[in-house]
């Protein structure tokens, strides 16, 4: 009999196969005494290069369909494996306690883990989960169990697991791979994001997935809805197929997009850009034909080195990116860190709410030196395409002109060197403040374009970190005040003869769209994979009557009603 | 020769005195080995009972001077110097280790300061300077060291020391007292609030103060400049004298508007209020003739009770404000807790950003209990006087909404029960976070009136806690964008029909008072020692003038360019 379930839509997508579930093996290990410390100490040196072999396959696999940046995770991986400390104290635990091998690295890898586990720190806290990851490989390695390998995988498969680890999800092929179910996870978790990136449907968070399914029982799963089948009836099927050759419909509908300006129905021309975070991220915009990029995050380049990276390493990578999107505007964001993102190499200041502290623009100004060799990078770059450069978190016109002014020294400076520069580069700020919002015509006396953050912005406006889980509540987009506080932004932009832009999440938002479009937003910058729908919905909406729209979700008083406006504004269309 | 010295300026006032200085005898504790513990014990029993005689005494002293709730510290001593527990250890240490009595209070001492110093809750935290306290009282007593009694001075003196704790601050006779110097604290500390709070002259943060002066030695204090001077001359003197003349004149001049009805000089009449954290303090209130309380704390009868307190508790301490305040209006703000202020009987969450967390009205709609009971207290009293209610951290209309609904039952619900309550009682609400600000107008459909909270506002407008060093710099209460929304909100208010005021620090500023006399705001609420000097100001300014100014104001890119611009309205009436 079939049976339906409901989880999180994570991915979108529809797919039927037949299930291949990962097992989680709880290991056994005994503490045994052994008597042969040199033999043991061997054991655990092949266990650890058989390891190490494993992760340079599983990388190798995976560098056909995973960024540079993406697939640094394993060159970390073997960097554990063959850590000479940690080894020291394993070898340490079986020359002296006689501990066998297997037990000697659980031993010491509990140890760590734990240590890991127990810091503030988000970043350090998460190694904890790779040096598990690694570890049991070894373990795994010494006492001859098969891992579960995902690149042998050689027919059409949902997977299901309890959840995918970065080395899972690394080594899917998605020629084979149509889909995965899970028991934990939601659409932020690793696995959501890396499921979107490759494009194959997913749904998370099932609880008890594993449980419900055996190897061989076939699914049927809607990525979009959430919704799965196992062992759906020839019904169940046709209905399956059909939402599936709907999907495929949509999708083909949507590639007509991809080279049709991006304009309303009634031809007001907006741009559709992308949102990336690595060079990798590139292809992408590109693959989507997006009209530019409106946020290149450059903490990237900062939060997977070992050291501030070198002018000449960011150069490299701006360069690639320009490169890349041609005539095209590559709006980069200098370094913001701080708040929840930290860096491996700097300590940040102890502070009570790091969310309302020493992060970004504030930084970069303080540690002046950091900043320049950024800005001299991005410069240097300006020449290999259409370069724009914004600063984030911008409070005051002071903070911003202060920017500009190092950036104005720096670029004449770099001229001075003989540097071929752009004569065009356009310098903004991020509005994700909201003193930047309410003052925004002022400020764009000195900025050249504007870009709205609706994560921040809207957390500073709502007073509401959307992390505590007790005031969630108030991460609230289509909230009035919120919407208020957008069209000021854009209004006093316009004013000021300048465009105005979004970043933030929102700006892919197909429920929002109407109301930035009513606005007047110049440039919608999301996720590419979103590019091409918003593309589509923006053709079919008027300017005139999304203008109208505005007026009406600003008389209301709370979120809902906005709502309900959008949605007898769909009604009516 | 004389020595000028500058420090901060922390109390008002001018004085010429001789110095007392406070030594900090540093006590070297021996550990002996004693043979009869029975006889150590009896002077540690001894020890203790002088102890909490002295700081009796000292509280006899001080409840001249000082507030019930300020008195509240003594007890705390005294109930630490009995403490069972910490009596046990240190027999314990006597008995068992042979140690002398000095010794073990020293090392028992020890442990819990560091205990307690090791907390992540300041006002645990605090606790360890308490315990210090007390237990250098009873070593001082066991080695006969006669501890400096501040209340057995007799003649005029300027006391100097390192900085004043607050048993030191609690014995000091104002009519002795003319004024102190230190070598620590700034505005804010403890000893700075307190020498305000008793009109006592004091200048902080003199660095080495302790070390420039010996007993005896004159000097001439000015407690507004910062600035004073060691053993003047007869020159110095007489400029002094003079300057003290100008004080007292000022002051006279100013009690002319005690019963003067607040008004601007073209005749707009405005409110000036009195901000109180305790019943005691609408003694000030009363002393200076306020218009109204805009501001009455309720956190502090939960943050210095051991468990939330009983409706009828909060019931007398309410009616008690109320009946003080005659016809008066009383605005009290039901509990504003969370973000750096805590409870000893309840855990907050562990938030990333408590200032964006769990606080304030979003802890009272969760804990809906301790709210209606709050209500229930409120509205009882309310028939004792001219009560309004305000909610503090209003994000969302909806909560607002929220909070008035749980208000209009349990006000039902009284008049159901046969209680007598005022039928005139205004609802209003805080405006601190951003979202208020800007849809203000909508919110007065429900409130009866807001009153602004700038230090909040402030904050998050900025995305700044203020009390991050790095960031402090943001704390800028003149920028245009703070001004901006102050003005949103009060236009927002009076659009509605209702009244709006602000009882953040800005109210009480002299520098800011044209500017929100011109914005229209209609209630201005501060310290109550503020109110004639904001009385005298508003009487010398045009309404009309001060409109002009505003206007100039928000044209400005920063808060020079505003100070320029208030500077040459200054210069020009």
């Amino acid at each position: 009999m079939s049976r339906k379930i409901n989880g999180i839509g994570a991915s979108n997508g529809v797919s039927i196969a037949k299930i291949f579930k990962i097992e989680n093996v709880e290991i056994e290990i005994d503490s045994k005494k052994i008597e042969d410390s040199e033999k043991e100490i061997n054991i655990l040196n092949s266990a650890i290069e058989k390891s190490v072999e494993q992760i340079e396959k599983i990388k190798m696999v995976a560098s056909k369909t995973l960024s540079e940046e993406e697939l640094e995770v394993f060159d970390a991986h073997i960097q554990m494996a063959k850590d000479p400390e940690m080894l020291l104290e394993v070898e340490n635990l079986i020359k002296n306690e006689n501990y066998n091998a297997a037990y000697a690295v659980d031993k010491v890898s509990q140890q760590l883990t734990q240590m890991f586990a127990s810091f503030d720190d988000p970043y350090m806290r998460e190694r904890a989960a790779d040096i598990k990851d690694v570890s049991s490989r070894i373990i795994k390695a010494i006492l001859n169990i098969e891992t579960t390998d995902l690149t042998t995988i050689d027919e059409e498969v949902i997977i299901v697991a309890d959840d995918l680890t970065p080395s899972d999800t690394a080594q899917l092929n998605k020629n084979f791979v149509k889909g995965f179910l899970t028991n934990i996870g939601g659409r932020t978790s690793h696995s959501a994001i890396m499921a979107r990136s490759l494009e194959i449907p997913a749904i998370l968070g099932l609880t008890n997935i594993t449980e419900l399914v055996s190897n061989g029982d076939i699914v049927a799963m809607n990525g979009e809805t959430g919704m799965a089948i196992i062992n759906p009836d020839d019904q169940e099927i046709e209905k399956f197929q059909e939402e599936y050759n709907q999907f495929l419909n949509h999708k083909k509908e949507l590639e007509k997009f991809l080279n049709k300006v991006s304009a309303s129905k009634d031809g007001k021309k907006v741009k559709i850009a992308s949102n990336i975070g690595s060079v990798a991220d590139a292809e992408g915009a590109s693959k989507f034909n997006a009209d530019a990029i409106g946020l290149f995050r450059s903490e990237f380049l900062y939060m997977d080195a070992e050291n501030w990276p070198s002018e000449q390493e960011q150069f490299e990578s701006y360069k690639a990116v320009l490169e890349k999107m041609g005539n095209k505007q590559v709006v980069v964001r200098t370094l913001d860190i701080g708040g929840d993102k930290t860096l491996k190499y700097f300590k940040f200041p102890e502070e009570m709410n790091p969310f309302l502290g020493y992060r970004a623009i504030r930084l970069s100004l303080d540690k002046k030196e950091t900043f320049v060799t950024q800005l001299r990078a991005l410069i240097r770059a300006s020449a290999y395409g259409n370069l724009a450069i914004m600063f984030p978190m911008i409070a005051t016109i002071d903070e911003f002109k202060q920017a500009r002014a190092i950036y104005d020294q720096v670029y004449n400076q770099l001229k001075e060197e003989g540097h071929q520069v752009s004569e065009s580069i356009e310098v903004g700020m991020m509005v994700e403040i909201p003193a930047a919002a309410v003052l925004t015509e002022q400020f764009c006396k000195y900025a050249d374009f504007v870009s709205i953050g609706t994560n921040d912005l809207m957390q500073y406006t709502m007073a509401a970190d959307r992390m505590s889980e007790k005031v969630s509540y108030l991460y609230q987009p289509l909230n009035p005040s919120i919407l208020k506080l957008i069209k000021m932004t854009i209004d006093g932009a316009h004013r000021a003869g300048k465009w105005a832009g979004m970043c933030g999440e929102m700006a892919g938002d197909i429920n929002a769209i109407p109301l930035l479009l009513g606005m007047g937003l110049d440039e919608f910058s999301m996720s590419s994979t979103s590019i091409l729908e918003a593309k589509k919905l923006i053709s079919e909406i008027n300017f005139k009557d999304a203008h109208q729209l505005v007026h009406q979700a600003l008389k209301c008083e709370n979120q809902e009603q906005v709502q309900e406006v959008l949605n007898s504004f769909w009604e009516n269309k």
